[in-house]
């Protein structure tokens, strides 16, 4: 199974933390990595958020996140690009593997036309990402998010959006949260050879207590995220494996347990 | 627009009504064709239920549901093959376009496990529909179901799952509130010619209110009903179109208010 030093807390795992607390919290469970989300570091100021992670000897496995493309106005759209071109810069100073994207949705915005806007906005980011040395990982999310948060739903589509750049600007990050139904998805996963920038794992629970907030920690669910690691790692990923847990239970329980059992959960089952 | 002539009313838009409630309201607005619930049917009586039908003259779109292959044991799962083979006698007496398909998942079996339990079972009813002269119609179920409902989530597999067999025998029912979101759906569509079973349509709500009873009213959500209409006419497809619409708000609504609002969103926006 996945030695602890693979593991990467994803941050939204320990919502009510500061990123001074889930760095204190990473110290003391002895887990190397930890991925930032922008309103946190916004929080604690760009500067400080650099200055806490370099100190404790932290490794960033991601920024989340950017993208949010699809707007039904041209003047919207500028204003979101602008917005992914700040999270570069944070990505940037935090020396990131990658910046995380979430393209978006809009219900004003067929989806087709929707998907077109992601590709536009992309393209307008990149020479940005490149001159600062920032890789953008497009994230595929599960299609029930289709209508409001991301029109990127499959692994396939995720290495279409890719594919007109180099391996080194543009990848995938692979959540099994969100790919683990995909019928086609071990045949997906080998085509991402070189372009996966991020591997996360989590559950999925059978009720799902809420769309949102209703994810599972590894174990509770229905995914062999086992079988997804080896899968990502025989296609040449040997990074950090983020823990990303959107979950209101978790939320309402004391960190140093989230940190306890997801410490115990990654090193006996992924 | 749709002309009223095409419209199949699934009883479960109506959940509260028995199937006499369901065919007199048909009756009503006007509405030609009807698509009956197993549950519904056995509180009924067969017999009666096919009185009904044939005396009011409606035409059956569709018997819902057979399938739920996957189980843990091989007890169970001839235990379903079994409650199959009535599903088939029941759709045979209805005369019914096609027997429905929610293939079924299991949280005891592995995914990859669930779906070959799916072929399997299939290859062991097939030859039964055959003799008695019923479709199968294999209905992809949204990704958001494979953990409990249905692990046949993409018309691709769909299709894939259907090839053994010839047209007549197994085809696809497409439910836009399923495919809507699929990247690829407008170049699958196509190749379904022939195999596509049954239509279905109502919509995708942002925010969703629940999960199962949160489906919309066509023109109440993002999904473009119309286009979907078009694809698969384009595709040869010139049967019935099934509103079924899962939602608590409707069910608690009286159903000849909900039967107007139907025809006229019908007529309008599919």
């Amino acid at each position: 199974m996945a030695d602890l030093s693979r593991l990467s807390l994803n941050q939204a795992t320990t919502q009510n933390w500061s990123i001074q607390q889930v760095v204190d919290g990473c110290l003391r469970h002895g887990i190397p990595s930890v991925a930032l989300w922008r309103h946190k570091i916004a929080e604690t100021g760009l500067d400080e958020a650099v200055r806490i992670v370099q100190n404790a000897g932290l490794h960033v496995s991601s920024v989340c996140r950017g993208g949010m493309f699809p707007a039904p106005t041209a003047d919207e759209r500028r204003a979101r690009i602008s917005d992914n071109l700040r999270a570069i810069e944070e990505a940037a100073a935090l020396k990131a593997d990658s910046l995380v994207m979430v393209v978006g949705s809009s219900t004003e915005v067929p989806i087709a036309d929707a998907r077109q806007m992601v590709r536009d906005g992309l393209a307008e980011i990149v020479p940005y990402a490149r001159k600062l040395g920032v890789r953008i990982g497009l994230e595929p999310l599960h299609p029930m998010y289709a209508g409001d948060r991301s029109v990127l739903n499959m692994t396939k589509q995720a290495l279409e959006m890719a594919s007109p750049y180099s391996e080194n600007e543009v990848g995938l990050v692979l959540d099994t949260f969100h790919i683990w139904w995909d019928p086609d998805i071990f045949e997906w996963i080998p085509k991402c050879r070189g372009r996966i920038f991020g591997f996360h794992v989590c559950d999925w629970l059978v009720p799902m207590p809420d769309m949102l907030l209703g994810r599972g920690m590894m174990g509770d669910g229905v995914i062999d995220n086992h079988a997804f690691r080896l899968a990502v790692e025989k296609a040449g990923y040997s990074g950090p494996i983020e823990v990303e847990i959107f979950n209101q239970k978790l939320w309402d329980t004391p960190g140093d347990e989230v940190l306890a059992l997801t410490v115990e959960r990654f090193t006996t089952l992924v």
